[in-house]
């Protein structure tokens, strides 16, 4: 069923002020959410709505918030984000690394006491339009095995990275550390198919190419795969995303990460509050001029999609490219949900008295 | 033949006074040379002393630099390393990184016009002494081709990350954006053995197991080997570290980038100067309690090395763990050098009046 973002963003924001959120934070929640269905990375937009509600009945998510700064320097700072959506503690975080950016050339934020945050690229990019280069990192619920271990310890910990330009689009990084994101898992699993080897491992913590290996029990393989391959790099930048995440903020990291899933209970004996969030941004004129550095950002990126490529029907990629397509395509043409979640939307509204139409 | 660390340093200092470096640069060189040694990473170690002399022969490397900050604001600065010893440079820049963090809590330095810096890891380091994380990445010689592309268009740019700990070692990733490093081929073609598939692809971009398919006109594979296990993450974290050290700074990026080897000249109409690199530090204290943030990491760190393990004979390894191990052993039993790097060694000593002992 074919939905306007707009329609989206309308729902959700009215589906977060009935839970309680202010109206400025509903609107800013919702803009992160449906940004996610606009980039095509479907796992993390409105399909997870009714996960936040969840949250929210168990007394896991607190929809009024007060967002403090707990501890700050010129450039860096500790945000306490009480509980708050975590698509609203980003967006107040990543604002304060830009504010210090524009200050004194950077600024650096880690969260604790907050939830999942969306799609880390929103908040990355959210730099580009102060000039700055913009980073999102974010623990997660461990569902990854680090290299030689069975047991679920990270999260898919994403790192991205946005970039100016000046008549190219934007550099967006925006990845999982392991081999592969969950939601390319779960379309392999609705299809039927399976999973390429070095994606996942079972409960044992052998390869697997089960794509539901997941919900038997077993654990995602860091990037890399395995240890031949370099699954020990992916494992490392993961465990790097946690530490900025969470060990620096004093949220929980590692197996203490609190579940998305409301009916997983947290671990008991937390090492911390909440989950964790690192964000960055670095003004580009605190380097070189900063109309000098776009012009090489083109020449960069015009050289590489120039690149001879090994089939001719392929072209080089530039990060960010795949999603922007998709963004275009679908302001154009409506967001396409699947019935499962239209389903799943539609009871969620009548519960709460939120027609999605 | 073994050499103790202390001797190869004398030798390689020596060597570097010869050239005109001041006898404190020398030193410097030559102890973040011998450190790739101890650490186990020969391929960056004394094996490459002989390159930088060959670049300086060739005009392409100033022994006695007039390293600059060029543009700086409290928290980031551009350094000009004046085509001086990466090696040189490098500490350079990070000491300005870590000076900044203590003024304003983080301090982020770009560099341009420089050469090899030996171990990304080394720099990393340096920022521990100071309670900082640290942060060191640099571009190099283009060796490797993005997803989909048959040009060799980024160095195999590696990324470190050194965090400060309590009673744990501190946790030091220092990893190639690649499937596998450069001198781990090295050794696979010493001993005439093939590749895993996903280290490399041939000329015309296909995969191939031959592990002298680098010097065959092949390249090197990002991190991840084909699209399907994700290797477009790779190229992308390394076009980051290409852009954060050479677009940042007003270095040479991608297919310009300088090459290492003096028998291969830079390409024409260079983009930039010289080669780049990208130095971060962090204090610990500009966030939370530094002893609170230790015990943290202790905690991180014990948890992750408890993990249950596929095989029992395995355990789970922290970042640095196995270049600690190597260090500890090099530093009771020496560095056994291999023959040709001997004899390469002996005969850059007999040219320079320089006794390797």
């Amino acid at each position: 069923m074919i939905f306007s973002s707009e329609e989206l963003k309308r729902f959700a924001k009215d589906v977060f002020i009935k839970i309680g959120c202010p109206e400025k934070e509903a609107l800013q929640a919702a803009e992160v959410l449906v940004s996610a269905d606009l980039r095509g990375v479907d796992s993390h937009g409105v399909a997870r709505l009714s996960g936040y509600i969840r949250l929210h009945e168990k007394g896991r998510l607190n929809a009024n918030p007060e967002i403090k700064t707990v501890h700050e320097t010129p450039s860096t700072a500790v945000v306490d984000g009480d509980l708050g959506l975590g698509l609203v503690v980003g967006p107040t975080a990543m604002n304060l690394a830009i504010e210090k950016a524009k200050n004194v050339g950077s600024g650096w934020v880690s969260v604790k006491n907050s939830n999942h945050y969306g799609i880390a690229g929103y908040h990355a990019m959210m730099a580009l339009e102060s000039d700055c280069i913009g980073i999102s990192l974010t623990n997660a619920s461990p569902l990854v095995s680090p290299t030689f271990s069975k047991e679920r310890l990270l999260g898919t910990n994403p790192i991205s990275i946005a970039i100016p330009t000046k008549n190219q689009p934007p550099f967006v990084l925006d990845m999982a550390t392991t081999t592969a994101a969950n939601g390319k898992l779960e379309v392999l699993q609705r299809k039927g198919m399976n999973a390429p080897e070095g994606w996942l491992q079972d409960q044992e913590g052998h390869i697997t190419t089960d794509a539901k290996g997941l919900v038997k029990g077993g654990s995602m393989r860091p990037l890399g795969g395995d240890r031949e391959h370099g699954s020990h790099k992916g494992y490392a930048l993961g465990a790097v995303v946690d530490i900025l995440s969470a060990v620096l903020s004093g949220a929980n990291y590692g197996p203490w990460v609190p579940p998305f899933v409301a009916f997983i209970d947290p671990a008991p004996n937390p090492v911390g509050e909440g989950l964790g969030h690192f964000f960055g941004a670095m003004r580009i004129d605190a380097f070189r001029d900063g109309e000098e550095f776009k012009e090489h950002m083109d020449n960069w990126i015009e050289r590489f999609r120039a690149s001879e490529t090994v089939n001719k029907e392929d072209k080089v990629l530039i990060p960010g490219d795949p999603e922007r397509q998709t963004t275009e395509e679908r302001l154009k043409n409506g967001i396409d949900l699947l019935q499962p979640v239209v389903d799943d939307l539609q009871e969620l509204g009548n519960k709460l008295g939120v027609p999605l139409t």
